[in-house]
């Protein structure tokens, strides 16, 4: 995204515009629908112009990308909790929790759709959103791998698939959402070392 | 899907067609893409009347739901080969096989996505194609624990939403399809019993 070349009161003032867009963006799916909104009606909600939001963002699915990692990048935690378990434990809670809020299934949903869709925001989306979350789950397996308590045979590749394809396959095909049961269950098989064979 | 009430030889003609039109509809996607598919452009090359398609589908992503679930029946085993790891091996190198025919990808791709924009194609996109698939998937956990070679912990409903959810997530997030290492490290992972804690 360009960079804002305005002093620092017209760089506060171009970054609440951005999060004022952010907001309008996903209320806007929250009332209407990802095929109701318009980057116009975006604009409009958030009293800023249709080429301020254009400046920052090429099409409607990228304004909601955005709102959607800084959601998730405030929601869900990777700090250390001290056990990889306990560390698994807390990133499908934070994310259960995540997708519990209002308008955020509908819109992963779509953009998810959109991908499908549209090649160039795929791109996008994979680079700003997909493997964004990816990192941080990679995060928490290579703090694992250090303290020495992630399983030998799990790759952080391997792990990130399965919690985020666990997470999509839930939100895209089944519309069940992550229980207390679910969360046991992937914490449990991702953490344990297996028997001796 | 309407009986057709013709004696047995209306029946047997009437059955080609149903095949004619689903390969037509499957060829057709690889050529054009899904948006380009109609289902006047599937009829014309299957031989066949407009109305025959639309009197045994909706849409055309009804028709090519069909085709991909008879391809995924045919090419995806579920027989007995005397263990569950065995039979997890197997399942995910048939779907891997699966995935890597011309088409099969994009069309899952059209069709997720379609689910995500039409309600009541979704819900037959469920009942017809992955809750399908996913019977097929549990029956191989129903005999493991039968047989007693399931992981106490692992649900068949777990299990499944882990196996589909990883092929989900690659077709449709990652774009890296099933591979050697993949196949061995979640075979081992949804078949090993945890070591004692």
């Amino acid at each position: 995204m360009a960079e804002d070349p305005a002093p620092a009161r017209g760089r506060k003032r171009s970054e609440q515009t951005r999060l004022a867009i952010l907001a309008a963006a996903y209320e806007l799916t929250l009332e209407v629908g990802f095929a109701g909104v318009t980057v116009e009606g975006v604009a409009k909600r958030a009293g800023a112009g249709k080429q301020t939001v254009y400046r920052w963002w090429a099409t409607k699915a990228d304004v909601l990308l955005e709102a959607l990692a800084l959601k998730a990048d405030l929601t869900v935690s990777t700090a250390d909790q001290g056990s990889f378990e306990a560390e698994v434990d807390a990133f499908l809670r934070d994310s259960a929790a995540l997708l519990a809020v209002p308008g955020v299934v509908p819109v992963l949903r779509s953009l998810m759709a959109e991908a499908q869709r549209d090649t160039d925001f795929r791109h996008r989306f994979q680079d700003g959103f997909l493997t964004r979350r990816r990192a941080a789950f990679e995060t928490v397996v290579a703090r694992a791998a250090a303290r020495g308590d992630k399983p030998v045979h799990l790759t952080a590749a391997l792990a990130a698939d399965l919690v985020f394809g666990l997470i999509w396959y839930r939100v895209l095909a089944t519309e069940r959402l992550l229980g207390e049961d679910d969360i046991t269950a992937v914490r449990r098989l991702l953490s344990e070392q297996p028997g001796e064979e």
